[in-house]
């Protein structure tokens, strides 16, 4: 099995409203819970009531397909609102994040970092003094996960930034926008990937369920083709359209048992329910 | 501050219907999330898409109220659907809870450690060979916390178990009670609390909300007064009347930011209303 961990702040764990966008479910995709793996369901993130539809599905869903015969488990660690300096070397979110990758390096094998962070350093100058402390991250959990070429895919800050709601304040969202790209042009193993055209929420912050999973198939590619990805996807409406998953009968089992846990079925539904999915397969 | 592990399987992670009671915000209540405090919301647990309310947010609200000067934070490690054999000293849970609680003892005293399982446990005799099992687990959860001493209450099974279902499997549940009854009585600083009396969801298996909020009652009765509740607490009707929190100013500007978030109130309300809570205070 191969996992992804995936840092930053509210946009890497995922704010897009879950109902707007079809869901995803698949057998080859894991998360991480409790230490242990079970299949991924959204919000993959937990760090604030809010948590909904981050890039990190639509990436895992374009990985399985690529790899169809192994798994992918997310290690789910970014926190709603933090600045680059809560994740310094000592912080807890960083300390967190190696403990829970450890936790993951169990059985599995550390196959990439997705990182998006900066809407909170997108004021007050702060980009003055982010691109060391960006870098020392970086070095810091490449050599902690024992990880040295480990391939990082940073995503770029909204065009819609600096305007509405909770994202007015971010008015230097260029700026740190041009550290990010030139993070990844000078270090080893590290790919850009533009939010270009990516629109948010009314709250004028997060990124939308439908974007976020665009920037998830951006982040795919970068991943992939180990190349930054400064422009939308030529195809991106296409492979939108593709992120279709088979509802397996595993699946099917999941999704009605959820349902009777949640009280939306009767018992007799269930098992009438549960019968007919037994007996098809 | 102070800090409680709650940890054993669903109905300690919680499955009641968040919709069903009314909502409990403290400011003095927080909940661990990626190594760090925030205040309190609930699911508080995350171990799968259902989770909702567990006995823990009550408990809080209780030792707030009698600890008014003091805060308490809450670590949430319970797993759905775990046997007791998941819990082993060497497990994936096991190891996950005490990394979680070492990153709350950084900054918080822990006082108290819920335990609340036994239904994956109540069938094909399995009770046999629980008792050893549970108390090994106590005894290495308080070596490596660093806790010789540290209350633990231990929650009974609900009288509904064996008939319904995702209950109906848990046949042997009055043997599992009658052991945690006994590890209770034979572990020092050990309490045991009845569910007598509350009642499911529909899936026959997981507490309801309702029942939830009373069984958090009694824990903290039990944890409060160092001593077993085997009954139904005679004023818990009079208690649950007096569940109510107090929105002040700061909860009411979170619930004002979640609500922008979600998308459910225009940027001008939110800034209208925002304004009007800065102006009053």
């Amino acid at each position: 099995m191969k996992s992804i961990l995936l840092i930053g702040q509210s946009n890497m764990a995922g704010r897009g409203f879950i109902e707007e966008v079809t869901p995803i479910y698949h057998e080859h995709i894991q998360m991480l819970r409790n230490g242990r793996w079970q299949m991924m369901a959204e919000p993959i993130h937990f760090d604030r009531e809010v948590a909904g539809v981050g890039p990190a599905a639509s990436f895992a869903l374009e990985w399985v397909n690529q790899h169809p015969d192994e798994e992918l488990g997310l290690i789910p660690c970014a926190e709603g609102g933090s600045t680059i300096d809560e994740w310094a070397l000592d912080s807890s979110l960083t300390r967190h994040a190696i403990s829970e990758a450890k936790f993951a390096l169990e059985n599995s094998e550390l196959v990439g970092i997705l990182w998006h962070q900066g809407e909170s350093d997108s004021l007050n100058q702060l980009y003055r003094t982010y691109a060391p402390k960006l870098k020392a991250l970086f070095d810091y959990l490449r050599q902690e996960l024992n990880a040295p070429e480990i391939p990082i895919v940073i995503g770029g800050l909204g065009d819609y930034l600096g305007k509405n709601g909770f994202g007015a304040s971010a008015v230097e969202y260029k700026e740190i926008n041009q550290l990010l790209k030139q993070a990844a042009d000078q270090e080893d193993n590290c790919y850009f990937v533009t939010a270009k055209g990516l629109t948010p929420n009314p709250d004028g912050i997060h990124l939308n369920a439908v974007s976020q999973r665009k920037f998830g198939l951006r982040y795919y590619q970068a991943f992939s083709r180990k190349q930054s990805v400064f422009e939308a996807l030529p195809n991106e409406e296409e492979l939108m359209q593709q992120l279709q998953t088979s509802a397996t009968v595993t699946i099917q089992m999941y999704l009605l048992s959820k349902e009777f846990v949640l009280g939306r079925i009767s018992q007799k539904e269930f098992v009438q329910t549960a019968g007919e999915l037994m007996r098809d397969e």
